[in-house]
């Protein structure tokens, strides 16, 4: 898989390097089951180098620093690049001042935003990272897109590996909707207002009316609000509705949080205060008797594990389509 | 109000100054219109008090300083007095570095985490802050209480005032549900699950399983444990499962963020940036007809400004228990 993205990307104009580091993303997204942002992306990613929006070569651009808060500009180069880059560098800021923030406007899509959480976790930082997106739910009380759903991310390392958190502020995507549509099933929860204004599982129901559900009602719709306006205030990028009028959705705005554990008082017992919060959770008396309590990023150690011996599964359609290009 | 508070806790052991911050925070918060944790929230404060929970004249005590984070013991102090502290120190610590982060283990329930949001975007600083707290809601997919309601609050700076959400993980507070019971009408929406594993919007069947609903369904259950990880591990404080093996709810553990937007190289264009963003999204197509879009932190102002007009509204039997104390 990662041969052929390689191909495609040198093709489109990526130095090799660039293309193996792009490669390498789309590739481990996919490994990691997260097919919507790996594998199934990338037809998607090649169109937008194709029109202009994604600027195969550029770099991130130092605008300002001020303590341990820089601002990039993030020239319109590769999202997963441009996000990599950030992750790798906000870290160095950690170790040197304990936290450390990046801002960065004028980036791309970074796929999918767990890849930088788990990085970092994986080289002992926490992670807090979120970006804008284009306007694509209505806000808590109105009908028409007006907030993104602005993934946020949060890690912190666990034996070698990750508890880490990477939602959007949407209930479900609208890729997660059509499946359930196509497939004549409900959603297993409410995911959106039908016609009459009432909360339904239906997704063609959704579909129709395109009013979403952010998480937690209300409070989905404010947390997406202040994670735009903070993507925007301090990379100085383009906030939500500014995205959304353009005609596709490219130069995003992100942050990048890292906090360095090595120097904390607590250093020595952070392994043991982690394990023991996962133990005891994962201990919970579940609902339904036989379930499993799984804390956030558990199974995705999982399916790298099974993809990694069996190989990744792929839609064969969007295979043949990348074999093709 | 605010003699009154300052009266019953002068009789408690704070000293006056204490005993003056202590009572302006209380009332700031009733006059702000969040009565669950101002006036209401008294009693129980000054129970904790004398059971020697909260010791009034304790003051943090800082234990560890690495870069632009430091790590605080709150000496189980006042709650809001220890967090107030924190807020205003992370601002200085933000002022010199951009961003700054202290986490404070040992402290107590810090009442509305919105109060410190407020005072730190009224100076201008960007603020994200959360709590622990005791165990209160089961993980996605258990029945028993495993995770705390964790309230998160994120403030940016907006015309002299904030944009602002502070809100807990749990969908619908105890206090609420048992109110909507009371005064036997359903919540607005689901907020937890009945004896057959459905959702419901039933106050009285939740309160019977206790099955409170995360916000977002498993999303709000993976943020809730992140954020109490966050705090245990950056603090070296306890984390949920050590406080609700206590006998009453206190030694918290609290993170406070502060990030300084002057030296921004934006820092001019801010107050448009975040002033159009909330202009888009109160122009949103309302789905109600007549009805108006609110930002988060609207509302505020507008119950202050009243509050101050036409005095604080007050239960009969809550003040009268104050006065009689």
């Amino acid at each position: 898989m990662k041969s052929e993205f390689v191909r495609i990307l040198t093709n489109h104009g990526f130095s090799d390097f660039k293309a193996d580091q792009c490669a390498e993303i789309f590739t481990l997204n996919s490994l990691e089951g997260v097919y919507s942002h790996g594998i199934n992306r990338f037809p998607r990613f090649v169109e937008y180098i194709k029109k202009g929006y994604i600027r195969p070569n550029a770099e991130p651009s130092l605008i300002n620093r001020t303590g341990s808060l820089e601002q990039w500009n993030g020239n319109l180069g590769p999202g997963p690049l441009n996000a990599s880059f950030a992750t790798d560098k906000v870290m160095q800021i950690a170790s040197q001042n304990g936290i450390g923030l990046i801002a960065m406007g004028n980036t791309n899509h970074w796929m999918r935003g767990g890849t930088y959480g788990w990085k970092a976790a994986r080289k002992g930082f926490v992670f807090m990272g979120w970006t804008n997106t284009e306007a694509n739910m209505p806000a808590w009380g109105a009908k028409d897109f007006r907030l993104g759903n602005n993934p946020l991310v949060l890690a912190v390392p666990y034996e070698r590996e990750a508890v880490i958190i990477d939602f959007a502020m949407s209930q479900f995507s609208y890729g997660r909707m059509e499946i359930y549509q196509r497939d004549k099933i409900q959603l297993p929860f409410p995911g959106g207002f039908n016609e009459k204004g009432e909360l339904t599982a239906d997704p063609g129901e959704i579909l129709v009316t395109r009013r979403t559900l952010p998480i937690g009602y209300w409070k989905g719709s404010g947390l997406s609000l202040l994670l735009d306006i903070l993507a925007s205030v301090l990379s100085g990028g383009l906030s939500t509705h500014e995205i959304s009028q353009k005609e596709a959705e490219y130069s995003l705005s992100q942050v990048f949080i890292a906090i360095c554990l090595e120097n904390l008082v607590n250093s020595g017992n952070i392994e043991k205060t982690v394990h023991d919060i996962i133990k005891n959770v994962k201990e919970s008396y579940p609902a339904e008797s036989g379930s499993e309590i799984r804390y956030p990023g558990e199974n995705i150690v999982k399916v790298r594990e099974e993809n990694r011996k069996n190989g990744i599964p792929v839609n064969k359609d969007v295979w043949g389509k990348i074999l093709s290009q």
